[in-house]
């Protein structure tokens, strides 16, 4: 059972609401002697702090982490690590709009029917706030694993796809996705969203993304047949971020327009190093990682969240209208990415310590 | 943790590998007093059964269903319900073809890799083989779930997809379903699949597909933030069946191409009626069920075991080649639909167990 | 897994260290809609407050509760409820004496040989100090439970046993136990342990105590076999309370010493009403509440940080010998009473839950 | 959630009634490369089996169990072990007694209440005979630990009490236990045992037991806080066991009469080796193995299906009385010591894997 808890050895428990005082995570099963400090966790925070270019929401969120335990002389003991996020810049804008309205595409009309109450501030729990406390934890996790596996262990995610156009990712460049507002990994195609986004901006309308996680490092045997695959939890954890609507590990949904020898990625032996011709598989065979890079991507819908005017209902059963004032971010996919990284950390730490478990003690 | 298990409140373990004695799975969390027969799951085993067209394997799995425990009288009891099916018609072919090579695209390379020895007669544990399981597991969902919804609640799953050739959606005819051997929905396609999928066999290559399932009758509330959220748990119940590379609820990856307004289903009421325009979201908003369809779909990647030769290595590290001879499915992904309809059925109940136990209490 | 979270549906996660910036605990699956307010909850730790009594720590520990999230409008919104002790007097004592030392009958050394490191700061994690967690989660679930069954529901305990002076159980007296400051249930031995108590005190030891939780009005039904017993996961949860060494349900260890007849409870029906002759059973057989009053006794071993000095080793595996100075505690399990009584309400309701999820969906 | 799994990294999920036609169990997450053979689990089935003598119950389980998966050429392959046990010798006594009555002391009432079906045949789900399953479980466990640590590895329970006799625990003799029929640890006693145990059962009575189980050469470290204490899993998994009423952990509920001074077992080192004066913590501290013999022993109430009539109710509500006829068991508590053995095998295994997992990896 876990409505708020991810994982299994390596597991996270969040809580909190976009408008309450603060949000917050529990790291438990975190191994001991692994250095932490709280800038760790505030730099890949930084990460996905909105407001930090005009094509994401306005939003100021310092997001200034605290580890309230866990972490001794500098030094994860082994028991819990929590941390706390005090919510700030929580304005007090007209709440009477969406307070008993049900915006389209979003939860509130679930949450109302399911609980019979929900914090409509800011969306409350349903808010995409609760993601800062995953890039928390998995600031943590991508830790031990830089400690377990060396500096060969990378993660890197970008938007491969924003709205109708796809950038060109032979051109994937680790080091130019920092240094654009998009999180781009191919400079070619950034003037060109740049235009893009900004016309979907001045419409009063939004647009979808695709996320694409990229691991190194990583050793063969991570995952676990049947139901603990990597490849199936990997899906879990993307599908579980906000917005997110598929899910594609390797080839992902266009495999099934492949052929047989098309597909099978050719294995061959070199001295000690075993290749793969080909990698459709996005790194995981049978569910456990083959030692290949693993690949993962998604889609995030589009902000549903517009300054259109949509037809909806109220919770009293009226038909009515809504369109959403004041802060607008035209494509909430932008801010996935390190979302998308963090849940890559959390999954491979998890069948990590699961590996040596069952196969290494 | 969950290696095989799979579920939360209604859960199930399987167990065996594709030529030992015996498969089986123990569902555990079945309500009492719901009428189960062995017949009702021997139906839906038969729906996957290999064997019964030239389109799939020949192997002849009778797949003869057995009840070991926890129904009495015709009902059961609430405690656990072992189900076996004992293995048969297991060929005694040349085994030592795959026993040292590791078939690119299969899961040989990385379970040996893993856990350094591997049972490699028929795939073992790797074999899809397990699926028949999934299905007893699904067939008592399905009973549990008709005794609680009603006759209203109904999953239909089928192909939309072979190869590079997709049906249409629009024609998806529920009844046409079962009477053609590619489980199409759209009756206008399947000549053309016939002489595609007899060209690929003939070249002894392979195709993927794309399966959708549909789900009716379902209430609002099911599902649950963060970390249980109901097409979270169904994208990690579609991606832990053999094969499945990508996964999509409602719109899927098609969703980062929308505009806001596009993808945002506006919502009206009409009496007790709530009504949606459209349903990009799958039936699930904010990882809880709307009342509306539920619909996923996933990719399975063509049928690793081809008649061609593709390069490989064995476990000593050396370079070798493999081409798998004698019975051959050319599109793995058509046997995939009673699987998917049996995931539905259990995450569905799984979700109507949790909701009742923490909204309706 | 669980290594700091307690419960199947009704779970709650506590974090934090007795000298760190504080503890807490995140509450998930409290149902929606109960009424809470912080009041609730500090009502409960104030039972457990140190520094009440000269028989108890003088550690003034002021536990103010905090709830950040979960809460909205009064009630429980179903959403995890967050809440925060801020930690205070921790006096900066000398903590090179048990820095390196070994306290024994503590887990300073199974800590430190486990983890290669440890907050030895007041105990760190080991201290007792997280118990306060366990009062507030236990609070939240009294009010669900008060609100689900009822003014009948009632869930009562006291110490039973002060060392060598066992109490009278039959002169037990609901109202009394908060009114002397050993919990006693009885007001005819009070005197006695107060004399007893301060003599142990002025020898620089301690002594142990019995604790005995009672529990009324619970619906037959509760508890599922066979690894999710109500006993089972009874005695789970008081073992897990510091310093705890023995459970007993109903008769307990006595029951090995009746006779068949003498030990099943007969069982008479009038009316509407079911009635056992006795309660050897303590209100569970085969794992499930029977109606009757649920009984739970446990035994929490004596203080171990004593004046007395004792012989130990030090972290570089030297014999050395300590002895604690400064605030001491004869008997820590008075201060068990809450928190017996705060876990009996806990499984209460992860059991409620359960029973109403697999039989009355 | 666990209703019929028990552990966490190591696992094991039981099925089966008394007398449907088979029960077994499900093994997950044992390691890879153990060597197992059918016989290994024979074995320890052999040491719980009844009919072996006088003072057990007459019924013959020949319990010949069955691997069915998991096992490749002898060894461990790291997928599930399912292993059956075909039911025989299920007399055609006459149910009608048992079928609408409830016998006090058993769950029939509870059961009833619960589920609104209950499984009357021998008990059902409720009978010992479930029991058989877990010596099955543990008899793996005990192959993996013995593999992992070695020789040192021990565990042996033993019989302390037999109704108001206790047996003198300083004469224990680890081989005298398996010579007589008592498992006695103490030659001493077995007389006056035989002579008490023939008069009870003369009487149509029963009388109830002690057992205690220990452990030997336990690494330090196996356990972790707050919820996965090692002696909290212990005593959950002793409470699980038909018929436990009560559990302690080394001196247990005595450790309530001890001052502080006498239970604090003393520490020192001699070259490498840590020393532990005394062993009242019976070998766990703060929840985590120190390395000291780990001590357990548990209450078994006397078998509550007994010659002597009783008063109690049947299913429609009238009252009535019962007397149990024909095979009748006077002490169950004989036949507990392998199933104890089991749990302690399996419970430790599961720390050793999480302790691998988050320490060693």
């Amino acid at each position: 059972m876990s409505f708020n808890t991810f994982g299994k050895l390596f597991r996270f428990t969040t809580w909190g609401e976009s408008h309450g005082p603060a949000i917050g995570c529990v790291v438990d099963g975190c191994p001991p002697n692994i250095k932490i400090k709280e800038n760790d966790i505030q730099l890949e925070l930084n990460k996905r702090k909105p407001g930090q270019s005009k094509f994401t929401t306005q939003r100021k969120e310092d997001d200034k982490v605290e580890i309230l335990s866990g972490v001794f002389d500098g030094k994860s003991t082994g028991t819990p690590i929590s941390m706390i996020i005090y919510n700030k810049d929580m304005r007090s804008r007209d709440y009477e709009t969406i307070k008993n309205k049900f915006r389209p595409g979003h939860a509130d009309f679930t949450y109302y029917k399911k609980y019979g109450i929900r914090d409509y501030k800011g969306g409350g729990r349903q808010s995409a706030r609760e993601t800062a406390s995953r890039v928390a934890a998995g600031a943590i996790a991508k830790k031990v694993l830089e400690n377990k596996i060396g500096k060969k262990y990378q993660v890197k995610g970008a938007v491969t796809q924003l709205g109708i156009l796809g950038c060109d990712v032979k051109k994937w460049d680790d080091k130019y996705i920092s240094k654009n507002p998009f999180f781009s990994p191919d400079k070619s195609i950034v003037k060109l969203w740049e235009k893009y986004l900004l016309s979907i901006r001045k419409a009063g309308s939004s647009c979808g993304a695709i996320i694409e996680i990229r691991a190194k490092g990583i050793p063969v045997g991570l995952g676990a047949p049947i139901y603990s695959k990597l490849d199936m939890d990997l899906a879990a954890a993307m599908m579980s971020i906000n917005a997110v609507k598929g899910v594609n590990i390797g080839s992902g949904m266009s495999s099934a327009q492949l052929t047989g020898e098309q597909n099978s990625d050719e294995i061959s032996q070199s001295g000690k190093n075993t290749k793969f011709k080909s990698n459709n598989a996005g790194g995981i065979l049978g569910g456990i990682s083959s030692g290949q890079e693993i690949i993962i991507s998604f889609a995030v819908k589009p902000t549903s969240s517009i300054l259109l005017s949509r037809k909806t209902i109220d919770k009293f059963g009226k038909n009515t209208s809504i369109s959403v004032k004041g802060r607008h971010d035209p494509c909430v996919g932008i801010r996935a990415v390190p979302i998308g990284e963090a849940m890559m950390h959390c999954v491979l730490l998890d069948h990590y310590l699961m590996h040596a478990a069952q196969c290494k003690s």
